[in-house]
């Protein structure tokens, strides 16, 4: 009898489902669910304006995803709860709700339900920057260590910077919070009963490591009063590390789920980080790019260095006995959407339509013709801010060269070019700081789907870039550390070795090109120092 | 008996004739020829294709200007040549064609037409880069005192550097060059038989002043051995001032323009200062902003000062007694077609579509209720170069600020303010090199119709702006030099009171903004400065 384990990867808008055969890989069926609130950055559910820069969600959607997409997977495969021997699940981060003693998100009760700082932050909920500000201010005054883990500075994204904005806008839900905590370990409490907290989360958004903790309590102190006890009562200091699980359905998981009782649940993943034993990329010096609406580049390493601009690292974060660094840029294909969305004439619309493809394609089409270097056009590809290694929500794009003859497609391919650059600048920050990257592999849809950016990429990193074949890997990845909970397989290389997918395609650099961009590059190099760090009228205006 | 006075308005694509009441200054009748070669920026008429940054004209198109459009505007009065006592014309400058001793130009004998040297090298042809910034490099070594006159810089639009390319690329046609001559003063040949050489134009665009002449011929050898003894053969030195006239027409021009032989014609007016007088800019202090597709800005002051990066200063050079400042920005209109074309998606188009307006308004529309600095954009306004101050036509365009939630009218409106910042650096400019402005006035069609532009110059500038009367300014202003000519009026001065439009509108700053744009300018001079001396990428690219 075939044993099947389930993954789960919880995106920004969906959650998807795969049933993955435990012993040759195959995905043998998936189910979708898109969250019925989406992300929550106009409104609340009672029509209340948000402030900008708010992201928002609804933690039910979550439960929703289960309900669904778990009995969907069994249906289609025709098999039963029986059958299924593992369950893992990976999800955005940092993506944080507060929630009562009964594991109740304030949100999801009645007398809350008002209150936008009662729902769940998004990672991408930019509202929390002064608060970040604050926190990079005096930990670097203080001269905290664990800052340098970090690269120097907390992202607004981070749990302690939206932590602190519900203090500091909302006293009131802060003070009847009883847990802060990830959506990702919610959700591992709803399925067992047993609350836990997932070291990846906790080391890379929550400012905690394994050797001292969290941030001492001085340090909070000294940051509001009222954070006095913090950690210990609404942190918890139950973290656990890849070795160990979130435990077994229990009766409410069961009936959630129509999972049986006792299923092993692993402990979650951060989503990007759950692709890499799904790629099999589980080697010291390899490196994995996933391109998607923004970028996450993550890194396995045998050495722990600090690397300044880089979002920290975790050890045995992914792989046991490696550290592993994780490092991103914050818009990528979301720069392109805006493109094609505000920015392409009519005559493009045009002849799209007669040549029955996509803005993008016919984009593409034009601009895989020029030559590098030919547009004289160099662009900053900071429209989201910049992630790494200048680590500035603040900071905006920026295009120069145009002239009366500067076409879209020419603007479209500066814009592709830009994210290359801005990868660049993190590998060089890695290697500058004598941690070497073997070798690269790209996930994401744009990986799968855009050859000339691709090719983009490594003729700007003068490097190969393989690109892997599941473009479910987050799913798949959180189906292997089931498997690897379900005792199947002894620990996740193992399981990576014998589930992960093979490669599809191998883009190796062009020389002339690589000549050419490494001029362009300084060129790149220059103004992201100078809008960076000496003229920071970006952030100014 | 009306007695009547013509001026012709020689522009890039055609030649606009007016027939002006030489009394009460009513602008008759009117009549346009569009040139059928228009500019030949990509082929020869043979067929060849030109190289980049050419743009050539075909001189026969001059001609067909005088033979339509003159009998057209007596017809459309009803009156006969005998009622017309001037003529005056002004034309685009440096616009430069070499011609035989016969005073045929080179292009026009079939021997030369297939050698695009022949041809016309109309003002914005910009080819002669390379040789513009030898001469500026040799001029700089030698401590030319010439070259501070023009603010340290020749312009690739002016007439040395495009005959040094003349003799660099096709020296035979060098050699078999009579003489190189302003395309105006070539029909002032053709109308009255005598060769006479503008001073407007040699002042401006030919590197001559009243008191040393052209150049040395030491330093023309320096340049080329080969431009040995070119002033006074090649370069004709019978360069005459506003207080003559060009003479009278003759036989041929009576034939050619169905004119009374003996009809006076004044001396021809670079296009832009012949609208000085037709708006009655003829005080000390008084700046005249000519918005088109670029932008002449032309000052009057009492005081011979050099101004750095300013296109020189010429004696009685629009009106007796007084110094004529030019300076320019190379893009401006044109800048916002580039966007329009190339930048607004489908949408707005359709949107445009349906209220039946142009895209430039609906554009307008938008922009006009977005307040000052709310958009975060800033843009240097090169896309065509910079001609003033920093005289560089391998400066290109910079937009930054964008985020994924920019708008096209955001953009739309950084562009306008961007030439509202360049027209700052200009002014300021002036006042720092103790040269004083009392009044603006803004001439040309964006002046007349965009009404939120004009009062974004008023609150970046902090000054009142007048929007003076006649569309037509350049023609006017011919007419009203020509009614000098025809000695009717003792001078310029007395002919523009009583000829001149009245003003139609006046925009006054908003101190709100005037704050506001105090702010956003600094920073645009500190990127000004940047790209434009620090960090020369843009001409690297």
């Amino acid at each position: 009898m075939k044993k099947y384990v389930i993954g789960i990867d919880y995106g920004t808008l969906s959650g998807r489902c795969v049933l993955v055969d435990v012993k040759s890989g195959d995905e043998v069926a998936e189910s979708v669910l898109n969250y019925p609130h989406a992300v929550m950055d106009e409104r609340l559910p009672n029509g209340e304006r948000l402030p900008s820069s708010y992201a928002l969600q609804y933690p039910e959607d979550y439960l929703d995803v289960l309900k669904t997409t778990i009995p969907d997977v069994l249906k289609k495969a025709s098999i039963t709860a029986d059958d299924v021997v593992g369950l893992g699940i990976d999800f955005t981060a940092c993506t944080i709700l507060p929630m009562d003693m009964n594991g109740t998100p304030l949100c999801m009760k009645d007398e809350y339900k008002d209150e936008r700082h009662a729902y769940v932050k998004l990672w991408k909920h930019h509202a929390a920057q002064g608060e970040a500000d604050e926190i990079n201010e005096l930990a670097t005054k203080r001269g905290e260590k664990w800052l340098s883990i970090y690269g120097g500075k907390v992202s607004c994204e981070w749990a302690l910077p939206k932590i602190l904005q519900v203090l500091r806008e909302a006293p009131e839900i802060y003070d009847d919070t009883y847990r802060f905590i990830e959506a990702a370990d919610w959700l591992s409490l709803i399925l067992t009963g047993e609350e836990t907290h997932s070291a990846v989360f906790a080391g890379y958004k929550g400012l905690w490591n394994a050797e001292t903790g969290y941030p001492s309590n001085d340090f909070m102190v000294a940051l509001d009063s009222r954070l006095d006890g913090i950690v210990g009562t609404k942190l918890s200091i139950n973290v656990l590390g890849m070795d160990k699980t979130a435990g077994k359905i229990d009766a409410r998981g069961a009936q959630l789920t129509g999972l049986k009782a006792g299923t092993p649940v692993s402990l979650p993943m951060i989503d990007a980080h759950a692709a890499m034993p799904a790629l099999n990329i589980t080697g010291d010096g390899d490196l994995m790019l996933i391109l998607g609406t923004s970028a996450c580049h993550i890194l396995n390493s045998k050495d722990a260095k600090t690397v300044e601009g880089i979002c920290g690292y975790v050890k045995d974060g992914v792989i046991p006995g490696l550290y592993t660094y994780e490092a991103g840029q914050a818009g990528v294909g979301d720069i392109f959407d805006w493109f094609v969305k505000n920015c392409v004439p009519a005559s493009y619309t045009e002849e799209a339509k007669e040549k029955g493809i996509s803005i993008h394609k016919l984009l593409r089409e034009k601009a895989n013709k020029l030559s590098v270097g030919e547009s004289g056009l160099l662009a900053l590809d900071w429209w989201n801010g910049n992630r790494s290694v200048l680590v500035n929500s603040n900071l905006t794009g920026m295009l120069l060269g145009m002239t009366l003859g500067t076409k879209p497609e020419e603007i479209y391919r500066a814009l592709i070019e830009a994210t290359a650059y801005g990868l660049k600048v993190i590998v060089e920050q890695y290697e500058n700081s004598g941690i070497s990257i073997k070798s690269i592999c790209a996930a994401g849809g744009i990986a799968q789907k855009d050859e000339m950016m691709m090719q983009i990429y490594a003729d700007v990193l003068g490097r190969e870039i393989r690109i892997a074949g599941s473009t479910q890997a987050g799913a798949l990845g959180s189906a292997i550390y089931a498997a690897v909970a379900s005792g199947i397989y002894a620990d996740v290389k193992m399981a990576a070795q014998k589930l992960s997918k093979n490669d599809v395609k191998l883009y190796k650099p062009i020389k002339e090109n690589v000549k050419n961009y490494r001029i362009l590059y300084k060129e790149y190099k220059i103004l992201h120092d100078y809008f960076g760090k000496e003229n920071l009228v970006m952030e100014k205006l």
